[in-house]
């Protein structure tokens, strides 16, 4: 278990959260346990992640809109889907008090600066970030406060940005148990596309092709499913909106990275139709070496 | 954990395993907690396997060849990669008891059958099986008894086998803590492509690419891998020989999936493309109930 830090000076007198989902609210909890904000509000515009948000006591205010919940902020974590940026920018952006910070939690960070920076005055600083956390549940009731330890939180701030802003919003995530990195948005994006959009977009649909089958085959899929088949469901079962808008919002590099895979897939099959089993083994010793690799790095 | 079951007579003799890797080790582990056998005799044409089955005593008595470990085994279990299922089957032939049986656990059985049929004569039953239980790792040191606790075993015996063979090998398979259950092997076969194979190589595809990226990228994808592609590196890391056997053996099968599987993935790609995220939220949430009745078969 992590060590709880002493309970010194909060971070923030004020943090809002946009969206009292998984990250949301586990944010929350984050924030309530360590100290780390005097007060927190957050709205949701689901009234049933309001009313669970509320039972479960997550924050000391819940409404229902951006504007209220960020009025005084001294931070903003805009953590709604991505579709939702523009209409919460928009909102928020008449109450944003100044010298403030907003940050994000996006998965696609080009798409969230695109969407937030015009929604941004000159006297806020925007740290785009992306917490790379999350677990196949969503809603306020699926989060909880260890769901960042040990993982990583992409940083992606245009030039220019405060750097006191990027090391408020840095603490923050590390006192969530975070390692935190920055780099350029668009770099964030192409390596998501390779390490996390395309191995979805590829579950989703080997997990799609299964529900098409006829059902007798199906129910014995789904009996045998712990040969290989149970690890891509679990990756298929995250939240559909979230997936939606990082389709929608990654295309080019989630494009171009399942071009790349579409030639390696054709080189495997050709092999496996030509029976040239030397070309099968290399290419699977070298994946175990990469999956040697990745244990290396405790990423397992 | 695991009852034990009482000691009580031994369901075999003399059992021989034929290879004594993550399956065969695993299971000459349980013979032997479980009393299920009163001697039993490996071989291995690795040096190093034999040692180090010498070391961790598993089998009563180690040797190299197939012909000496079968001299007067109740129950053969061949349980080497399928291409050396033939080799083997000539091998073991002249020395196979009259009455015995001989099993074995490969992952492809109409290619197992195929192979091992000619070399059991009209005397010895043959009951083709298919423990569904691995792990990435492979050789003696990586077996272990709990393996196969919970799991499913494939029996695929043809018409006209002994009944009371087939009753010996699933109550072995039930002893090591399995589900067991009997199809026809091309059933088996389209079933496991689906279940297994196809996943398989779209994870040992996509970690391929992922090897292939410039170095910077690729240090980047492992160090950020929790994002899902380290589920995919995990199932792409187990024996290479093995797979490439599995293929090579399936490869009808395996074809015809991946063409059901391509068509499958261009709708969602062109999805993408179009920014038709109505089709996409559609084919995401259907994921999920799949992924949720396998969850609710407690296969997850």
């Amino acid at each position: 278990m992590k060590k709880r830090h002493a309970a010194g000076k909060p971070l923030f007198d004020k943090v809002a959260i946009i969206g009292i989902g998984l990250v949301g609210s586990s944010l929350a909890r984050v924030l309530r346990r360590e100290n780390l904000a005097r007060q927190i509000v957050a709205c949701d515009a689901s009234a049933a992640a309001r009313a669970a948000a509320k039972r479960l006591r997550l924050v000391d205010r819940m409404v229902s809109d951006a504007a209220t919940a960020v009025a005084g902020a001294d931070l903003v974590v805009v953590a709604v889907p991505q579709s939702a940026y523009a209409k919460v920018g928009a909102a928020m952006r008449p109450k944003l008090k100044r010298g403030a910070i907003v940050t994000d939690v996006g998965s696609v960070k080009l798409a969230a600066m695109q969407a937030l920076v015009p929604h941004v005055p000159s006297d806020v600083a925007f740290v785009p970030g992306h917490p790379l956390a999350g677990t196949e549940n969503s809603g306020p009731e699926a989060g909880f406060a260890e769901l960042f330890v040990g993982r990583w939180c992409i940083l992606t701030p245009a030039k220019g940005t405060a750097a006191a802003a990027v090391t408020k919003v840095r603490e923050m995530w590390r006192r969530c148990g975070m390692h935190v990195e920055t780099m350029d948005a668009a770099h964030h994006d192409r390596v998501l596309a390779i390490t996390s959009h395309v191995p979805h977009l590829i579950a989703y649909t080997i997990v799609d092709t299964v529900a098409a089958l006829e059902s007798r085959m199906k129910a014995e899929v789904i009996k045998f499913a712990a040969s290989g088949f149970r690890d891509f469901t679990r990756v298929a079962a995250s939240d559909p909106v979230m997936w939606r808008d990082i389709f929608l919002n990654n295309k080019d590099a989630v494009l171009e990275m399942m071009g790349r895979l579409y030639e390696d897939i054709a080189l495997l099959q050709k092999a496996i139709r030509n029976g040239d089993g030397e070309l099968l083994h290399r290419v699977f010793t070298r994946s175990r070496r990469i999956r040697r690799s990745i244990v290396q790095a405790k990423q397992a």
